[in-house]
């Protein structure tokens, strides 16, 4: 899953042959002018949210953060909202704006209330439950493991589809995690780490890119701002770059 | 000028020194999931302008079509939710959803009445007069040039501060424009034509990209979502790529 931030990135994904579109709330936040953890007001990313559901024809996961809201009832809204924009799926973390972890039982409580949500309006809505135990920082080194598995079979037991570790990187430890955990294992892939088909191979059953598309888009963005600066030169992307008939077409289905 | 369409990209062209942010309809419709040409409802375009405006310390022209609605009155409201929005200048086409040229006097009206808006709210606003005479099929090739000269006289005649004459490539023909037009002309730069500085030589005032950089920032994530489809590797950007923590940084000003 290449992360999307707005609507023609969401096209350009839905294009590459995905089966299915999840947002990145960092990307969307910077889109949308804020820092990341839940810097965008909710309304402001259910908009967007609303626009890319309209914008492709395969279904929408939402990266909600910590579900824009500390209480349960705050975290349902949210839900409510999601579901309201026409998307099927969260994701949801158990981290604070200041990257501290939550207390599980909290976040436990969170998922199963997303659960009910999504069986209350018959949506088999499916929720990526995310645990922070392993954000460089956050534990110390020898207790992640244990923590982010304790908290992703929490999280299953309390209605979790698919489980999410971001923030590791090697193979050793992805293979014991998809071991120890009871469902499907979610990983970020980042610069330098095993592909998509090896990570397949050691069982992982969801692979996301984070930010990543979104700030190699933005890479090329400054580029070509720092050529014009330097010699005012108009380049292209290089050979398939993008035209505008092209990306109006994608557009106007 | 680098033209923006999200708030992430306007931090990144202030960051590489430009003075003045301009957003691109094309790429602000297209991020919002609306074909170019007024494809995007105005409150939508006028919110993220607004979003905009909030994440630059520099001042922001906003591209407003044709101005959101066929009457005098009703680009007059569009002017006031830019001017609302906390943007200094707007960029107004001739040309109608269908690519016609509209009638110049009307036009000459508009641009009046903008003039008199930014004169009443005592801003200083910069108003680009756009002509689309040269658009491809629209006129015969023969009257392009007439046409154009007749029409930005005319706006510069009402109030307009820049005269906008899209899709003219040669340095002949732009050299001639310069002479023939009452006021600071603005080219928009596409692939194969003279540099920033040679058109500076010539005489041009401004220079825009239009959806340019949007393109090449989206063929950018359409080669990473590929990669990924075919060898599941993360490719990095190239060199200078940008990170998370520098992008976040750059949000949270």
């Amino acid at each position: 899953m290449p992360n999307v931030w707005d609507c023609a990135s969401a096209r350009v994904v839905e294009e590459a042959g995905f089966p299915v579109i999840a947002t990145a709330s960092a990307s969307m936040s910077w889109a949308l002018g804020y820092p990341d953890h839940q810097g965008a007001p909710r309304d402001e990313m259910l908009y967007l949210t609303r626009r890319i559901v309209a914008s492709v024809q395969i279904p929408v996961t939402v990266d909600i953060e910590a579900g824009y809201g500390d209480t349960v009832a705050e975290v349902v809204e949210t839900g409510r909202g999601v579901l309201a924009a026409g998307a099927v799926g969260v994701n949801l973390e158990d981290s604070d704006e200041n990257g501290a972890l939550m207390d599980m039982r909290l976040q436990v409580e969170k998922i199963a209330a997303l659960r009910a949500l999504g069986d209350s309006e018959g949506v088999p809505l499916v929720i990526n439950a995310r645990t922070d135990a392993f954000h460089p920082g956050t534990l110390a080194s020898d207790q992640q493991f244990a923590e982010a598995v304790r908290r992703l079979n929490a999280y299953q037991d309390a209605g979790a589809d698919c489980l999410f570790a971001p923030f590791v990187m090697d193979m050793p430890t992805i293979s014991a995690l998809v071991q120890a955990v009871n469902g499907p294992l979610n990983i970020l892939l980042l610069p330098g780490m095993p592909s998509v088909s090896e990570l397949k191979t050691l069982g992982v059953g969801r692979v996301s890119t984070g930010p990543g598309l979104y700030l190699a888009a933005m890479t090329t963005a400054r580029r070509m701002g720092e050529h014009l600066r330097e010699d005012g030169i108009y380049r292209m992307a290089g050979p398939g770059s993008m035209t505008y008939p092209e990306m109006n077409g994608l557009m106007m289905r």
